[in-house]
């Protein structure tokens, strides 16, 4: 239908004839002489439909004074060097003169023009609308590009492309499954999977011993702005290896992929412990373009008589740390509580606080509880000096941990210190358990199969507590983009680890058969990893928002707003599924 | 963990240390001197323990006498010539000396040997022992090859992969949705797509141009052979075509994957009208291999006694076609009578036949109806000399060709005249409609989004039923590979073919708004198709059924009988997702 691609048309197609499909941008009638910017996913060309001496000229004028905004046209013409250059379009140099102007589809008034950026309500209605624009074309086209560049680097290193089912069995990774009712199975339901964790697992089993897939993932929870009901997973899987092994090869890729795709170098990922990472950062996924960094000082208030302080610091599972804010004694004391108020979110009672004018004057609620010369010495192990102000934080060690991290980002933000650029690292050396006081009982930091670093299971057992796992996260910029581990390959380990985590031997038969006989008939060592795709193509779209990379994505509310997904649906339909619809209300009558 | 692949070591390795790591095959220890097979994906080699000075020698030799089929184990030794060649493995000139064995997993007993060929349910139950065999290895490592043949191809091309959603809304294709309800949204549910047909439309709305996706789809339709629950296809669309663009692009495509991945030369596809597929071979996916044809006799039997051909061959809407089957005289009547059983499977009351013996006697049921030179007649419009067999099939159109259609697969494989080879081709110009005599109304023949050949609503109006579509299929040795078409893409054409199959305003507004919307604002012309790629795989596999180029297939009973889906679920799982489970009889009491 087309000879050229708009954006594409250049001078060296002067004097030559094309013929170019597209959508009308722009049409201005000068009265007699029309021009008409046509676009299509490469750019822009101007066409120009003026008087002349050839058959039909007049219908070529008519036809292109009557074109509207977004208007489907093809039009034959020739090219010609223009007049007046325009410099802001790849084309400026050109425009194409008309001879033929076909009308392919009229548009209707469009319900918002799509350079104003209405609201992302709209935005998702008119989804077809909104991803004409130059913006979100760059953002999809710089996902697939990704795409394409890992699938690349994976198939030429012996990876297989497997596909796994999206039919299976529930089976509890940490969140809800989506159901689907079976309908020659009456009573019994498919789960769509929250990854491919055991298929992959099954795969190297089975002799593989290279596996990736780009899966989709499907997770009931709560949407928040990082977070679908489907996702999409870059599912990676080695037999046979050890970390290093995983972590070398899918640092490479990264490397290298990230340079093809958006022409970044990551450099080589620095290394850091679960440990560290919490101590310095309050983070398992720290964004290193923060040079904010969390100190500890259970040491200096230890004796203090702020028991706020001093308890914490005497207990082992406490932490009292402090955040310096360089700069930070302009904060109002209205500026100072909205930082307790966001620290107050991530679990802090309080947010103490030292200021420290510009003339050295200490301003703080706690220094009452302190000798002068020790809280001076508490000042000076955080390295604050004058104009700058101190955070405190004390309490639970993960309590305290996470609200620090989370003011740490938040200052620097505000006070602009977080660098340009890129900055990946190695997250290791996870806790194999967090112990979940509510439920009584261990639970998975990363997942059930994570092997512990301890080869016995006596070990295990008797150091639950303080385990430590081969998990290991890749974080980038403050993101978790990855996460992986060497899984458990005997048997007798995967049990012991099911057992600790209270789940018994009936219910590991019901739930996990299938995984313990297949490690009992030879299953190799093997470890792997799985990033998340959304999030990465969204950093390098330069986007906040993952639904910016994602074609048709769902609502915070869990809606499709352009097919109107979910809906209700005829009793007939539910009938044959084997269900009926009970509605909370319903749900309550009954128990 | 190691440095080479076991079914690479070669002789280029003599006198050089390796560490392997593997499956042991087999284990054979000759008191003190053992060997093992050790194999991993690329293949098997040959590793020795035997009596040294060597420190350690000792316990290499005890380790290797213990070792058991399938157990997991890492060797290190010295690759040395071997003395006995076995010629039969690629590494036959070579066995690796063991100077160390590590036991990595110890395999039990297992519940059948991989090379016995037990039964698919116990194939199926023990996935992971089952894809270990050469056999499945390479199926899958095909299919592998093939889908990134495929995307190597399109990515090259300016085609954007492009995911699009699985949690979707029930859109009716013809099949049954599977359904998802909604957790966050009592009452109402998600479907899981049956293709992405209208989202890759809309992408074509939305100006990308060129999209493709290997999209897993869903249809929940009772399982046959050559179906799943889930299914995988290679989703393609274009703007701006025409039929032959797109025709052509794919058809070069499969032509360079089917040789870069099997070395096959698939040559230039030829091009079939449906009319004349459904004339000549009473498919719309013949199987060109099979060089028999069916022969039209209507003009041949109008005037005869026998009502049975007299009536539909003058009925427009009759037919009565003869397939002869050169050396079929050599059938007997209990023979021709499971001829006439599998014809009846596909809707005929009987088949008439007429036996030339070698010495030109004629023996043929319905012979005493026609004069006998009109019955020789009859038999030389066939082509049938002596010896030959004619089957005869008479009634409506549609019912004829499907079932001689069906008696031609089946003769051409009895009497092994399928050729081999690769026979590719077009078929075109399909019905739009056909019309549900049950239904009272049209049904569309592709879907209700391909385009009429017409551009005139009126006229498809007028010749509802003999209007042709712009749909095409690509068929492979008798399998629909792919189908796809030009799309409707103006809004009032749309609406005239939802009306034309019964659905309408309010149910096209419900069901299609978005669609019909986005058909107003500049929808481009547009069009493509859609490949089995399950389908493909097994083809280029060489396997009769697709469970074989699937990791995790579900049964012909829609189950996985690796991991027991579908299950059934705790009561409080469904009451968080608002539904309670309904059985057969309950709706029945129900009403």
């Amino acid at each position: 239908m087309r000879t050229h691609f708009c954006g594409l048309v250049d001078e060296a197609l002067i004097g030559q004839a094309v013929t170019l499909c597209g959508w009308v941008d722009v049409a201005r009638d000068l009265g007699g002489l029309c021009f008409v910017d046509l676009r299509d996913h490469e750019g822009i060309v101007q066409v120009v439909a003026e008087p002349s001496q050839a058959e039909g000229n007049a219908a070529v004028i008519a036809t292109a004074a009557d074109l509207g905004y977004e208007d489907c046209i093809r039009v034959t013409g020739t090219v010609r060097r223009r007049e007046s250059v325009n410099d802001r379009i790849r084309t400026g140099q050109v425009e194409v003169v008309a001879e033929r102007i076909e009308v392919l589809n009229k548009a209707e008034p469009l319900p918002f023009h799509a350079h104003e950026n209405p609201g992302e309500d709209i935005r998702l209605k008119y989804r077809y609308l909104d991803l004409r624009t130059p913006d979100m074309q760059r953002r999809l086209r710089t996902r697939t590009k990704l795409v394409a560049a890992l699938r690349r680097w994976l198939d030429g290193r012996g990876f297989q492309d497997i596909e796994t089912p999206i039919l299976t069995r529930a089976t509890p990774e940490g969140a809800r499954d989506f159901l689907v009712p079976a309908r020659m199975h009456p009573g019994e339901f498919y789960a769509l999977p929250q990854s491919p964790q055991l298929f992959k697992q099954i795969l190297m089993m089975s002799g593989f011993d290279r596996y990736y897939q780009i899966a989709r993932c499907f997770r009931d929870e709560a949407l928040r702005a990082d977070r679908q009901l489907e996702f999409t997973q870059l599912d990676i899987e080695f037999a046979w290896v050890e970390e290093r092994d995983v972590q070398d090869t899918v640092e490479r890729m990264m490397r290298e992929v990230f340079n093809e795709v958006i022409g970044v170098e990551l450099g080589v990922f620095p290394r850091m412990t679960w440990a560290e990472a919490m101590r310095r950062y309050g983070s398992d996924k720290p964004d290193l373009r923060n040079p904010l960094e969390l100190v500890d000082v259970a040491d200096q208030v230890r004796g203090c008589g702020f028991k706020v302080f001093a308890e914490p610091a005497a207990d082992p599972a406490g932490r009292v740390c402090a955040l310096r804010i360089p700069g930070g004694a302009t904060l109002s004391r209205k500026q100072i509580d909205e930082y307790a108020a966001h620290a107050g979110k991530y679990g802090a009672k309080g947010l103490a606080y030292a200021k420290i004018g510009e003339d050295g004057a200490v301003n703080s609620p706690v220094a009452k509880f302190f000798e002068e010369a020790a809280f001076r010495e508490l000042l000076d192990v955080t390295g604050a000096g004058n104009g700058d102000l101190v955070f405190f934080g004390a309490g639970a060690y993960g309590t305290v941990s996470d609200f620090m991290g989370a003011v740490r980002l938040k200052a620097g933000k505000d006070f602009g210190l977080v660098g340009e650029g890129w900055k990946p690292l190695w997250v290791t050396d996870f806790p194999m358990f967090e112990y979940d006081e509510e439920a009584g009982r261990y639970v998975a930091l990363h997942h059930p199969f994570t092997a512990p670093a301890v080869d016995s299971i006596e070990d295990l057992r008797a150091n639950a507590a303080t385990a430590v796992s081969r998990g290991y996260d890749m974080v980038l910029n403050g993101n978790e983009i990855g996460g992986g581990s060497i899984r458990i390959h005997r048997p007798q380990m995967q049990a012991a680890v099911f057992e600790l985590l209270g789940i018994g031997a009936e219910e590991q038969r019901a739930k996990f058969g299938f995984l313990l006989d297949a490690l009992k008939y030879g299953a190799p060592p093997h470890g792997g990893i799985a990033f998340g795709i959304d999030r990465i193509a969204a950093l390098m779209a330069g986007t906040e928002s993952i639904r910016d990379v994602i074609a048709f994505p769902k609502t915070t509310g869990a809606q499709c707003l352009m097919t109107d997904a979910p809906s209700p649906l005829d009793e007939a339909q539910l009938t044959e599924v084997h269900i009926a619809v009970r509605t909370p209300e319903e749900a309550g009558q009954g128990g």
